[in-house]
């Protein structure tokens, strides 16, 4: 006896995933897809549409008798998500709308060396802020999306051993955001939210992809099957510590000599050029001699892309991805990075791995983090299981 | 109102699965498990019985009254699957039954480069000549799993641009093997069945583990949050063209020089102990020099091994595993081997990124490739889709 139809499971949460994939528009495609009975399929919509977050519109034209099939179309206004990416020296802070939209966002010099008390306070306080300028209740927060320049456990939600975090190492980050916002927060690594933010908007159809931010340090976010990888402690994509240079004399943090992010980071080049008399500190510097045709700045910044790329090669032969995204303040040099690191991926991979890679610069800039953690938030928040949540919370509230 | 209990997948194949994962032993159980009606539940566990998937055993010393419920179990004799293993010079095939017991096993030595037709050739006629060994029908074979040494497009089912596997490119491997056999088929990278077999058999808890073969190549397969990547083309994971040595003169396959497959492979081993006059030839001649006590055999595998550990510290950081598996003929020689790569990655990673990485020898040895192939072909043999199929086949067939 062959078995019956495959039921599929049907809750609010996953009625209003079909919505917003396209899959179902009226009540009676919900029934078709889904395969649950007329009853269910009413009373859950009822319920979606109770917690605000269908809408439906009576369809026009149709009038073949009876009363004509309402769309459902998801409501990207049923609440908002809290972002933030927290850098070395600035924090940047936003609220968007379920669709992905920014309603209001801001950025300000803020020192993450500080420690979590102060800086959190800030986050909290600005969040609070932000919500006020776009006309938010906090019952509307439905997430909050926060990511920091070091390692995380995700999930624990706190830095791990984070080297320019002092203070931050297993801090209750996760906790101290849910706790003050009343809904599920998420802690990611700075990189790895860019890499979500940047292939989430701009490369969602390549499955394979790698995010270098490239600053006063370097780091990566790599995008494997469509997920971030993550590996043990999160620590996927630490390939500041790649061995750049074999015999060289320059200190890492790490307390290794010759890593990449100690060679040919923006403070390297900050090193090398100050080494020549010239008066730069940050990678900004660096970017604006650049721009004004420094063929000294030129200089190192393009070796600075040949000894990153040589350590891309590696990172082509173990992932494999079609596309490298390169983010970071140094982008902003980009012509003399990219041809640097350009020059050495594609001298050093094998003919099958760079058949179809791509190197790019970001197309988010200083933005990808803060659209990263808001979409991990988002993807969060949408989630069947966090959707049936929602609404049985707004069906008591109401 | 809040939304009902979530209703569960529950067709034939989703129950085979509750049973195999022990979430249920009896049919109330999996009404509890489910929230499927009785009457779904007992004619979806009927369809199961039938085809043999299912066995049940009246529950003894129950005597409350009534008929004691009957135990359900998976019946691992209910089909089977092909598993074979091709490297450059050997063909390992078996027949494995659906709890991954070998039933029979043969190998022999076939040359890949002889090309798809008569290797193909001689696999079928092996599969049916160990079909008939282990007792069983054509009809029995559920799925057939076959890796090759080299890169493998998946979803189209053939060998991509293979190096060392001349009139494979592009040949339709899957259709052939699927067509020979009336059943779905898998071809695998050598590598990346090895790490499956390894993960599954031995390692199932380590969400991220990388398997490297030393062989006359070098290859890696890489497990990560529990899965395969694969990467673009399946290319992930083909690190024997990192750069060992950046001023080399031993020229690789793949036209650049320093490969580390070009000069810490078996084949770079044997080509450094015929330079000094010794009689080897394979990875196994090198092996039992190293088991004789031979120095300067022993200096060569530790030498290689620093270098293979140099690139695999780059794996490291772009992966973060805690656990990498080393097989392949020159993991025979472990014990210099396992030293020179430990004494590379632990120098040149970060403290946190090794803290707790274990590098160790493969437990399944020669085994690995065909007990990842074969575990490939069971697990999707038994995903709840082929178990629906194979139920309604067994049952017009009844």
């Amino acid at each position: 006896m062959p078995p019956g139809p495959l039921p599929t499971a049907g809750s609010a949460g996953d009625i209003l995933q079909l919505v917003r994939d396209g899959q179902a528009a009226t009540r009676n495609e919900v029934m078709e897809v889904t395969g649950l009975s007329r009853s269910t399929v009413m009373s859950r919509i009822a319920a979606l549409l109770g917690a605000g977050l269908l809408t439906e519109t009576p369809e026009a034209g149709r009038s073949s008798g009876g009363r004509p099939p309402a769309t459902l179309a998801f409501n990207e206004r049923a609440g908002v998500v809290l972002a933030g990416d927290l850098g070395a020296g600035h924090g940047r802070l936003a609220v968007f709308d379920l669709g992905g939209v920014t309603l209001v966002e801001r950025e300000e010099a803020v020192r993450i060396a500080d420690g979590p008390d102060p800086v959190l306070q800030w986050v909290g306080d600005t969040f609070d802020a932000l919500l006020a300028a776009a006309g938010c209740k906090p019952r509307d927060v439905l997430a909050v999306g926060l990511d920091v320049p070091g390692p995380v456990d995700v999930s624990a939600g706190c830095p791990v051993s984070p080297p320019i975090m002092p203070g931050w190492d297993g801090h209750p980050v996760v906790d101290a955001l849910s706790g003050r916002f009343d809904c599920p927060a998420f802690l990611e690594r700075d990189v790895n939210a860019m890499a979500i933010g940047e292939h989430r908007r701009h490369w969602p159809d390549l499955p394979n992809m790698v995010f270098v931010k490239v600053a006063t340090g370097i780091g990566a976010g790599v995008i494997a099957d469509g997920a971030l990888l993550r590996g043990n402690h999160g620590q996927a994509g630490d390939i500041g510590h790649i061995r750049a240079i074999n015999e060289s004399d320059v200190l890492c943090t790490c307390g290794n000599h010759g890593c990449v992010g100690a060679v040919a980071s923006g403070k390297a080049i900050v090193r090398e050029l100050r080494g020549q008399g010239l008066d730069v500190s940050t990678s900004a510097d660096v970017v604006a001699l650049v721009r004004a045709g420094h063929a000294g700045a030129t200089h190192h910044v393009r070796e600075s892309g040949r000894l990153l790329g040589a350590a891309l090669a590696v990172v082509v032969s173990v992932v494999a991805p079609t596309a490298i995204i390169i983010g970071g303040g140094l982008a902003e040099a980009s012509e003399p990075l990219l041809a640097g690191i350009r020059e050495s991926v594609y001298q050093r991979s094998s003919p099958l791995a760079t058949g179809e890679l791509r190197i790019l610069t970001s197309r988010l800039g200083a933005r990808a983090g803060v659209i990263g953690a808001a979409t991990i938030a988002i993807e969060n928040a949408l989630s069947p299981a966090s959707i049936d949540a929602l609404v049985a919370r707004r069906a008591v509230a109401a």
